[in-house]
């Protein structure tokens, strides 16, 4: 069984003018196969004298023409895995030059197909060059174009598998961020802090990605060698990986009590959360949700200070749907955002709050939204 | 300080006739840089409707003119990080198509340094599609090659820091390997097998890239949902990083007693791996040491069956040196291999030791060679 929304596929792709799609990541490749990818190079594709490249092609007038191209040695792998809905297999050889050798495979079928001419939509800020020469010398009358927003647009609505992940990640990531907040001392340095997320998220199973920390007051959001000391309120903006779903949370907390005016913007861009949640739900445009966002931020009497910004995730952070002042694009059930509301003070610090929504038909739900609450610690 | 042997790159690139070194890829920047890689993008590089690219271009006559083009939030990073050798750095702002804009940048900065014309090498293999159309559209005059081979000749000496990071993934990979192997019992599924590999790697603070399974007798060596089962000679073929550099290893182990031909072949491996080791040292021919390496195993009553493999490993698996029956390429002092002994005989299994040497002035160490002998596990 196909396991996306194939009618989606096919009206992005005929909305774009392409004939097939040529998907080359691991993460794109894993989504449109149904959960498979090589496991040898799962985790890195680097090896030898290039790296590893398969390839997923999906012909938007018969999708079940699409065809996969991998290395010999997959077919193993592939029954350990279980069948997957592609049944049109090419291998190619171990040895140099994957990359090229995959493309010039993929072409050649694509020529047996009757696409030697086509709109071939390609990953291109991933694909590598030495493969995109090979699929222009080998197919010269077809044109190319770039692929990624069609897969953003595919991927925008969630599965409930999905939904399942990115609950996952989210909450273990919030935990991590919050036993971190919790366990902390004064002399902490914020890479002690960072790495203690780290630490926190890998020990949950997940991958980390980056902690990015902010002590107040000043505005400087990386990990340092300064120290967390006690009163100032810190704000840690992690991500994480799971099953290849990504996270992205913003939590603050202090040693000790933190100044008022901190805990004033936590309370406003909690508040602000709050009725973005109130609007989010299917058939809302995007424009009337970054609106409600930035007018609940601004109208704090440090409005001018505040910054909102709404962004789909899954397997790629800020990835469709886009929330901008200016979108009329309406949301789906089944689309994820995350939702950053914060402050940048310099007297005070970076005040923020970001949890994940998923739109649903008539309102939103959190994925994994845990320990929100200022962390107040005693630094013993 | 240049983190690198700069005459060695210098006369590396003279060989190729290439002009300015453009390297891209996380591992390339951050080994070039001296260990900085932009720390948000360090455990992944999508986002948003493309990826992050960092480049260090580096031009061959004067290595001082090197430059680094990143994204405008990097500064704060590159500060907490500490001083690099290079300092002529270029910032782009955030938003999309980070490659192509990165990529123009870098085009401008070639033209004012007199590069428009001239011989670039960048990592074609990985280098994104969209970032190669904009520097061959920026720079009409220039021409391209691969500077895959360069950067793995650079890297085939292995730096003190290096070699110690090389020892930790392996015995850490190692050391997971026999934990898995110790504590394994009869019902266990390669499958399972597999990810406690996995998760013994990941808890030892390193990041799993794979491991590959055997069960004797059959060839096949892909985890899945067959049993270990009692008395089957097992194998485990794991790899892993450790601040970004690789392990490749091989063991074997059983529960209760495994049969004789089984361990009679492992015994032959052992032995192959001490004669080679026996032969391995700074100014011995590659294809001297392939040459050991093979009639050791053939020597054997089932040396049909013998493999021989050996191949530099360090930020990349299977990278230079080059061990072929046919290389005359002489050993360099630092030089990482990594010893691959095996058999494949379908009656018996697939039974292989594998583990990883420097290279020395008179001769070679083992690095994180531990725990190599034959598991035998009580199954209870």
């Amino acid at each position: 069984m196909i396991p996306f929304d194939a009618e989606r596929l096919q009206s992005v792709m005929r909305g774009q003018g392409v004939d097939v799609l040529l998907a080359t990541t691991p993460h794109n490749v894993r989504y449109l196969s149904g959960g498979y990818y090589m496991p040898f190079f799962a985790h890195g594709t680097r090896f030898g004298d290039g790296q590893y490249m398969s390839i997923v092609a999906i012909p938007a007038r018969d999708i079940h023409a699409a065809f996969y191209v991998g290395r010999e040695d997959e077919p193993n792998h592939l029954e350990a895995f279980g069948p997957l809905w592609i049944t049109d297999f090419h291998w190619i050889t171990r040895g140099s030059a994957l990359t090229v050798r995959g493309a010039e495979r993929a072409a050649q079928r694509l020529r047996t197909q009757g696409y030697g001419g086509g709109a071939i939509g390609v990953e291109l800020s991933f694909l590598p060059a030495d493969a995109f020469q090979a699929l222009r010398l080998a197919l010269p009358e077809a044109s190319f174009s770039d692929a990624t927003p069609i897969l953003g647009e595919l991927r925008a609505v969630k599965a409930p598998a999905e939904l399942e992940r990115l609950r996952e990640v989210h909450s273990r990531t919030a935990a991590a961020i919050r036993e971190t907040l919790s366990a902390g001392h004064p002399d902490q340095t914020t890479r002690q802090l960072a790495e203690a997320v780290q630490r926190r998220i890998e020990g949950r199973g997940a991958s980390f990605l980056y902690a990015l920390t902010n002590v107040g007051p000043g505005l400087v959001r990386v990990p340092s060698s300064e120290r967390w000391g006690r009163g100032r309120p810190l704000q840690i903006d992690a991500g994480a990986r799971f099953e290849e779903y990504t996270s992205d949370i913003a939590r603050m907390g202090s040693i000790g009590p933190a100044p008022a005016r901190a805990r004033e913007m936590f309370a406003a861009c909690l508040a602000a959360q709050e009725r973005v949640r109130g609007v989010v739900g299917a058939g809302v445009a995007c424009r009337d949700v970054y609106r409600v966002g930035i007018e609940a931020l601004r109208s704090a009497p440090w409005g001018d200070h505040g910054r909102f910004v709404a962004h789909g995730i899954g397997l790629v952070s800020h990835e469709p749907p886009e929330v901008t002042a200016d979108s009329p694009r309406r949301l789906e059930a089944g689309m994820v955002l995350s939702i950053e509301t914060e402050y940048r003070d310099p007297d005070v610090g970076h005040v923020k709050v970001e949890d994940t929504v998923v739109v649903t038909a008539t309102a939103c739900e959190g994925l994994g939204d845990v320990e929100s609450d200022w962390s107040t610690a005693s630094g013993v």
